[in-house]
């Protein structure tokens, strides 16, 4: 145990730490309860919502089925890595003898906790976002708004405080378990955390986009019903995607960012104990943690529709900036007692400060008020061409401030240790990241919110609320879009962040198994390391790619199953009775088909390129992937959410409102946005994770790994299975099925 | 002079190859002869030629009025840089006293050369061109196919000669003046041909497709007239712009990638000069340029449409493959007489297998009997949003294929010259650049025809031309759409070549100043230096961004004039005419506005990268720029070509042909690509260069300044100028008018 190194002051302190991230998780608890115990409405809601409810079950049911065994082997896996390579000094001063059995069971057992954590916090979020649903809708029903606002906001948060619960316990377990030897088990937690979140990312985003617009084809399109109409066999399966898109999946993903920025703080924090005996390297971003956490809980539970304004964004807000204040305060309090430093205080500054940059940013490129979103609204005007160019346009610019205000804040951290030496740096830049994730808590629930009202409205909708009650659920839907493009932006902000700071755990781990290795660092001015960029950069081209398919293939399927409903079953005739179920079938077989051969790409590419060219240009591969990554991510958000705004600008009765050809090219916009930024692009963050988590975890085995025909069969062996992927997500979309 | 220390043969072979030089502009002033002395056509032809001919000759004009200034100040600059650091050793050795006065005209006088040359290979390009398109019209409309053919390949061919002869005259000549000091001017020489090639395709880019889509949506959309149609005002503007675009743009751009791979390949023949003591590996690229020339002029002169077959595009391919034949014959030979070494020889063919890779990518994803743009075609069905998304995807993926095929070219050349010292893989690398654009002579022709065949159906159409003339323009220009696709992507690759190769001339040239700056080559792996990267990789979207809006803001001044004319002169009665002047004053006004702010930004952020995050993140910018720059290019072009094809597609009669709902799907897909395909992608390729010689030239400036307040007052400065042009690029399109 590591703890006989530490203070009184920072035992206590740790445990503290530990002790915060249950009171985070009795939070999580405590707010079940009430939610649990609102009213859950009539019978003919709770009909509707058990569609909802058995769908998203189920379907999370069979994606763990689909991914079981690959978890399972690579758990095996990660076990038996241990024996390839020799534990590392710090393992052996820790464990002795047993170094290399507890390498094996750190790093297999912390993946399984990171997969099973970042399963478990996408499920019960999911799951209480669904309970909560029912208990808007009721509320709403008795035009209570304050109530229904509380119950959204609040089943929100539960999934937030699962986030920072699970995530401060996993890590700060982790620490003190394995103490210096830290590092091998916290790549495993973060490596499975991030693996789980993108198959809910891949998996959700392909269920919910291809729901959607296969709804919205053929109701909207053809049949000129309403969105969420009951007529619509596929309305029901467009809202379970609502739920393991836009809830499980955004969970897990953000449960990921969290787990690996502190991983990234604790990995760079052992590195500073090294180099300067003192401990309070370590601490610190613990510490940050659980003083957001704190923060987090008090501000969330300040969040009500009480008041006389019924305005949900300024009661979010309220929530967001208690605990912005609380944050910022404890962690100047802690410089000043502890740290007797300014300098770690300072860096986690610039990545608050970020956050609400980057927040700002994606509010001007995709909010309805502001140039862009207008330029594209006005674009409509000559139709879905110019529709489509200026939101091009749009979402290519917003990339490139997002990347200054990246820039800018490595340039700050750099700033800020400046003279010191790079580990100083790399120190700054990972509490960056911390920085970024503080809120949490508020972020999440804000997110969560979205969806909960989301599909709160669609109940309204199809069990006919009095237009009161429907009313109140707009209001509070309108809200729910600005809050959810929020969090994209600060989660693909912190993958550049954490992936930055990961290079120099990248560099090092290489270095102790051999010292000469990477000596220069990584040079991409050497042809072979430039070339590890140039495929790195195609890589994040290539997912977007079978992703936007894999959304098409499964949205056809869609279409030509509500369209034989349309015909077999008549259903624009009164009283005629749709199949909810089989849409919902379909999504979850899709969803699942195209999980294995995305994860096996993800997986098996950095092996690939770290076996054939070595780990200097598995470095650059990693930068290549992290820019290019980045840049389309942010691109597919903001052209996605700008898109959907001008829809949305033009519904509330400019340009000729709803019905006129401004209308439709803006529905156009609308359509192509959504696989951007609801499928393609969140799933892009994950994936860098993931990469460079796995990149990380293997350059020690490609370091000591002597070349041999076993390697070259190995590899070709590897190259099949990448193959087999690629030529799975090239698969043609369906035939359409046209009718008689 | 550098050639005393030339062998006999070698004298004799360097002069031979200026000769060749020679031989291919007399070739261009033969051919000119021929197109001049064919028949002109009737009365009515020429004037609506009139109208295309004097736009042409008004919008060239007009644009070297609005850059001289700027090329005038950057001569001075050039020049007066000699000042700013002390001379290289080598200038010393080859000039002695005279050598800074040698440099300063070195450089300038080059830089002046390489703009002149690149500006007269597009203007005189262009206007044989124009002169073509009348003639191939004229024949056409005597039925008679053979000579039709001929006068339009042969038009091209005369700017594919001036492309070869001008391209090889220059740097042969430079480097016979200059000798070991040749560098410098040879930096020069590629910078001006690739700035004034970036002003080309940027202000063509803007023009072509401004009037296009400002004619179509008019046009075709509202007015339900063809395309072409003489009511049309902006039909004359339209053509126009394919000469300025299409055919100035293209041939400026491809003589500025032929200007800077032998550039590449000439500093790093004599680096390796320095290595070895052996001058071979200077004279072996120029032999292959000349070599390469010579079998084009014997190709190109084969093709003809004489034969059985009216098949436009075997005659053409028959030249390619006659031409290649040669040149692959005559390196062999070089290789085994006088080189005594396959090394050079396998990676120059390795170029040439690159080159065709890229072109059967090409056509693979953008010809029209191929699955993409089958997919896409299939997608016209459910509208125009999945059309647009399975383009995005179709585009996504080729980038990915395109990319792979450069870094295996690489990868073979790090093979091929494995075990050797780095100096001699660039080398290799640079030689394979060599390799790709061998044929330039006969990609510059068969790209100058597609133009070409399309004014000359223009004039047939305005000019109401018999049934079967215009069914043999239309045969011709079927043809000329595949050939324009391929030349794109060869100019593109090599950019990422040549950007690789001159990597290594980016740290002789810094360590010539500083022996112990960039020791450790160009580290990502350091935060300063990865911001570099970052910075570089966003400013492919920020150009693609700035070019696509000026596009739309130029074709929104369009639609107003043509909206207007057709109210005001009542031009759908017949014997109205319409104003054709008026819309090609607007768009030359138009795109010279944009040219300035463009060519700032592609200046002077390199400059201010390098000052403020010093050489080494000046290397990692340049690297982001090419990545991000070349993923851009690739998917723009493809998703450009698809989009097209796929409507070409359905107008031959798929899925309903013209006019039904899948053709109005496919239309909205053409336009989205026309500005992507022809505007923003193809000016990445001469920015991509531009930025890397700027940076190449700036290095050594860079590494010797030292840090004072006049250059922060510098950087304010700069810093201020590129605000102005990215806000200038911001602006928002004009108001629309939407009549009365």
């Amino acid at each position: 145990m590591i703890l006989g190194s530490f203070s009184f002051f920072e035992s206590v302190a740790i445990f503290s730490v530990l002790g915060i991230a249950f009171i985070g998780l009795a939070y999580a608890l405590i707010l079940r309860g009430q939610v649990l115990s609102a009213e859950v409405g009539d019978d003919q809601m709770r009909k509707i919502w058990e569609g909802i409810h058995q769908g998203a079950e189920t379907y999370l049911d069979r994606q763990w089925k689909s991914i079981r065994l690959l978890i399972g082997f690579l758990v095996f896996v990660l076990f038996a890595s241990a024996w390839i390579v020799n534990p590392s000094q710090e393992a052996i001063d820790q464990f002795g003898g047993m170094a290399r059995l507890a390498i094996a069971l750190g790093r297999a057992g912390a993946f399984l906790m990171g997969a099973t954590f970042s399963s478990l916090v996408g499920r019960w979020g999911m799951r209480m976002a669904i309970q909560g649903n029912l208990r808007v809708a009721a509320a709403a029903k008795k035009n209570d708004y304050a109530k229904a606002l509380k119950i959204a906001y609040r089943s929100g948060t539960i999934t937030g405080m699962l986030t920072d619960g699970l995530g401060l316990f996993g890590g700060t377990l982790i620490f003190i378990l394995f103490g210096k030897a830290a590092p091998d088990a916290l790549l495993g937690f973060g490596f499975g955390g991030t693996l789980l979140a993108l198959f809910m990312r891949v998996g959700g985003g392909i269920y919910t986009k291809a729901a959607d617009v296969g709804a919205d084809l053929v109701g909207k399109v053809e049949k000129n019903i309403p969105e969420d109409d009951p007529r619509n066999p596929a309305v029901v399966a467009d809202l379970v995607g609502d739920n393991v898109g836009d809830c499980a999946g955004m969970a897990a993903d953000i449960f990921e960012s969290y787990e690996v920025t502190i991983v990234s703080a604790l990995i760079l924090g052992l590195a500073l104990w090294h180099l300067t005996g003192d401990l309070k390297w370590i601490v610190f971003p613990l510490l940050v943690r659980g003083i957001g956490v704190l923060s987090s809980v008090i501000g969330t539970y300040f969040v009500s529709g009480e008041g006389k304004k019924q305005n949900p964004m300024a009661s979010i807000n309220r929530g967001f900036y208690t605990s912005a204040a609380i944050s910022i305060f404890g962690f100047g309090l802690i410089a000043i007692i502890y740290m007797h430093e300014w300098r770690a205080f300072a860096s986690t500054l610039a990545g608050i400060v970020l956050a609400i940059v980057i927040d700002k940013l994606t509010e001007y490129f995709t909010d309805y008020d502001k140039p862009p979103v207008a330029s594209i609204a006005r674009s409509t005007k000559t139709g879905a061409a110019t529709t489509i160019l200026s939101g091009i346009a749009v979402g290519l610019e917003s990339s490139v401030w997002a990347i200054l205000a990246i820039v800018l804040t490595i340039l700050a951290a750099v700033g800020i240790y400046w003279g010191q030496p790079t580990a100083f740096i790399l120190y700054g830049i990972a509490m960056t990241g911390i920085g970024m994730l503080t809120l949490t808590g508020n972020n999440v629930a804000m997110d969560s919110y979205g969806p909960i009202v989301d599909n709160a409205s669609g109940i309204g909708e199809m069990a006919k609320f009095p237009q009161a009650a429907q009313t109140i659920l707009a209001k509070l839907d309108a809200t729910g879009n600005t809050t959810k493009a929020i969090t994209k932006g600060v989660a693909i902000g912190s993958a550049v962040i954490a992936a930055v700071s990961l290079f120099g755990a990248f560099i090092t781990d290489v270095q102790k198994i051999n010292p000469h290795a990477l000596a220069s660092g990584i040079r991409i001015s050497e042809p072979i390391v430039f070339v590890g960029l140039l495929i790195g950069g195609a890589i994040p081209f290539l997912f977007s790619s079978l992703l936007i398919k894999a959304v098409s293939r499964t949205a056809s399927a869609i279409v030509n199953e509500v369209r034989r409903q349309f015909r077999e079953l008549d259903l624009m005739k009164p009283g005629s009775k749709p199949d909810y179920a089989k849409p919902v079938a379909i999504c979850t077989a899709a969803a699942q088909k195209e999980l294995l051969p995305i994860g096996a790409i993800a997986v098996l590419v950095p092996i690939v390129i770290g076996l054939l060219l070595k780990e200097e240009s598995l470095g650059a591969f990693l930068a290549g992937v992290i820019l290019s990554g980045q840049l389309l991510a942010v691109f597919m958000a903001n052209a996605g959410g700008a898109w959907d705004n001008a829809k949305k600008y033009i519904e509330v009765g400019n340009y000729g409102g709803k019905g006129s050809d401004a209308h439709k090219a803006s529905v156009v916009g609308d359509t192509v946005g959504d696989p951007l930024k609801d499928t393609a692009g969140p799933a892009l963050n994950p994936m860098i994770k993931v990469m460079n988590l796995i990149s990380v975890i293997i350059a020690p085995i490609i370091v000591s790994l002597k070349s041999s025909p076993f390697v070259f069969v190995f590899i070709a062996l590897l190259l099949g299975v990448i193959a087999w992927a690629i030529l799975q997500g090239k698969k043609e979309t369906v035939d359409m099925d046209f009718g008689p």
